[in-house]
């Protein structure tokens, strides 16, 4: 059995947060410096363990205990961080690897235990994310992520290459095979929070769908124009945000409306162009088709009854992603265990993890921790440690639960 | 009785859009070379009349025939227009003007007539509208324009100085004594055309409240966060642009959400600021007294539901100014003569106008032409000549009425 130490990732978290943090939040920005130099501290900690380290080409770091069988389990998020983001984001996954691989010390696993920390989760820089572990999951297409520049204007294929990595042959990271991806993060949100729960088992990814919608009225003179003759693109991208949010509540699953860009945008003229990007979420891929087809008819009928012109432009759309049943049956009765709740929660997860990549091939579930007030990629970012605690320990029971399942005859 | 030959200002009209215009719109920016170039010119066609000429500590130009008595009737506009303006916004009025005075030349008018073109009515560069009507209507504060700059970082005081004008001495402009104060003006707005009606009786100009209000929610992941635990600021602005259009139809006057900026704007994150200016106008005050409380309440109360905060900032506020009750009438049956329309369009003006100074203190009337598509500020303003010709027609009988009022006994 290992011989876990749930207060050794606390202790590595605060260590961390010294370390690449401050009061403007984290400083590990994949690609950077500062993320190459979060990795030596990693690489330092996966000394003191048996593991063998090894960097794969799409640049994810592996660390692998061979065990008693050839199945492996797999444990890791993500070090990377976004800009002035928080100390538990994709860190609290790798920690809590850690203490998986060090609790083996001097010991040999029942399955083979590979810890991965997975290059570029957030895409921060360069706008994609889960770069590493799509590059590894085969789902990446170098020619669409080619032409990406950071606001300094660098291209990413030359940071890629500063860090040693070619972007043509990345997808060559081929992932092993693998018999459960296990990972622990906080919620980023505030339903644990809200609900009383210190942690949940995850049962997948939200899939989204993510549209920019442009809206052309009439720009004309605030005062000399009567309300009856106006097309007014802001009050329409209005009545469309508020069609969303109602086609969300309706379906269960969540829309947002985020940029927001009005033309000419002066107090004394009627705005002609408003800009908007909507980004809806759902667990199903009903809920997604019936929210778009909503929005999409909201739209239409609101540009008829506006007189404007409304234009739709796919920024982005990724298909739910639902976790492995049996998996998620475990990580339930492992938070269950923990907290002694009898109905542990099971939520789907709004953002997206490179566990969602991994999920598209190979067995895998997510634990989360309660997010403090819901906030994330901030400096505020928090969870109560008794929370992190309980987080941590229900994650090693799912370990333990896992490494059983498969070992069972 | 003034020989009028209405084709003239037509082509003068052409010719100082032919001098002063181009694909890009009017160049006749106020304080500027372009502006004094254009002045240049009005000085040319003045010379034709019988009038004396000066300009005024505030920068007016002043043209004056005598009369056979001394009452005062002036006529005039702004030869000054936003850049890439239009070629009738103002210069109708100042070419109509110039025409009543060409009328009288080589007899007497029945009262004094002045022309009189104001100095930076548009406040283009500076950002303060009716510079050199509010200076001489004793309205202007230097102190509240002191530390206004055009977007070179030019100061106003020094672009005065420039223009041999200082700011702390042009309140001394004071106003003649005037008997009456005729503009003819385009609408700028859609409401002629749309009735189609060539012209109408101004009856006063718009009162505005302009406000920006700034609502403070909370920043959140846009996947994480569901529906229920949101505070979205711009769909609180959003519902609020809503009910200000609502308020402004059911109180009779107009409202516009100009500016909109939504914090921090990208897709991924739900808007925690959004803030808006609200630009409310309506012709008595108590309508715009009803529009304010309507917008103050709604704001409040989505404020509440919404769990967002609301911060009120007063940018501007000018009281309605309704135009003299007689002149109103006489300038209603000169249209009516003109068109033979038995009752003649009288219309508030939305936009302000130096008439607004003027009618502070004196009796003063404007005549509108249409407006093809309601379009102003920009090159595709333009009006039929058809309306033009209907438009000044109407004005030089309003002027011939208004003559014969003040001389009856």
């Amino acid at each position: 059995m290992p011989d876990f130490d749930w207060e050794r990732p606390l202790k590595d978290l605060h260590e961390l947060a010294e370390l690449t943090g401050g009061p403007d939040g984290a400083r590990r920005l994949a690609w950077s410096e500062d993320w190459r130099g979060a990795r030596e501290w990693l690489l330092g900690k996966l000394a003191e363990t048996d593991a063998t380290v090894e960097r794969d080409v799409a640049g994810n770091l592996w660390a692998t205990i061979p065990g008693e069988r050839d199945e492996i389990v797999v444990v890791g998020s993500h070090i990377d961080a976004v800009p002035h983001g928080g100390w538990l984001d994709g860190c609290l996954g790798i920690l809590a690897a850690v203490e998986v691989l060090r609790a083996h010390k001097g010991s040999t696993p029942a399955v083979t235990l590979k810890l991965v920390d997975w290059a570029d989760e957030e895409g921060a820089r360069f706008g994609r994310s889960l770069l590493g572990s799509s590059a590894a999951a085969g789902t990446l297409d170098p020619e669409a992520v080619r032409g990406l520049k950071d606001n300094q204007g660098i291209a990413l294929p030359d940071a890629l290459k500063e860090n040693g990595i070619d972007l043509d042959t990345m997808g060559a990271a081929e992932l092993p095979e693998i018999a459960a991806y296990l990972e622990l993060h906080i919620e980023q949100g505030p339903r644990l929070e809200e609900a009383g729960k210190p942690a949940a088992a995850v049962i997948g990814c939200f899939g989204v769908e993510r549209h920019s919608i442009t809206f052309t009225g009439k720009a004309s003179h605030a005062g000399s124009t009567p309300m009856n003759l106006r097309h007014d693109a802001f009050l329409s991208a209005a009545r469309f945000g508020l069609a969303a949010r109602e086609s969300a509540i309706e379906r269960g699953g969540v829309a947002t409306v985020g940029t927001v860009t009005a033309d000419p945008g002066i107090p004394t003229i009627i705005n002609r162009v408003c800009e908007v990007t909507l980004d809806q979420r759902a667990f199903t891929p009903q809920q997604l088709v019936d929210m778009l087809a909503d929005v999409k008819a909201a739209a239409a009928r609101i540009g008829d009854e506006e007189g404007v012109e409304v234009e739709w432009k796919r920024i982005w759309q990724i298909d739910p992603i639902p976790f492995d049943a049996r998996l998620v049956d475990l990580a339930a009765q492992a938070v269950g265990e923990i907290t002694g709740d009898e109905d542990p929660p099971r939520l789907p997860s709004g953002a997206l993890h490179d566990a969602a990549e991994v999920a598209r091939r190979y067995p895998t579930v997510m634990v989360f921790s309660s997010s403090t007030n819901g906030v994330s990629h901030s400096p505020l970012e928090d969870t109560p440690e008794d929370d992190l605690r309980i987080a941590l320990r229900a994650y090693g029971r799912l370990y333990e639960l896992t490494a059983g399942m498969i070992s069972a005859p």
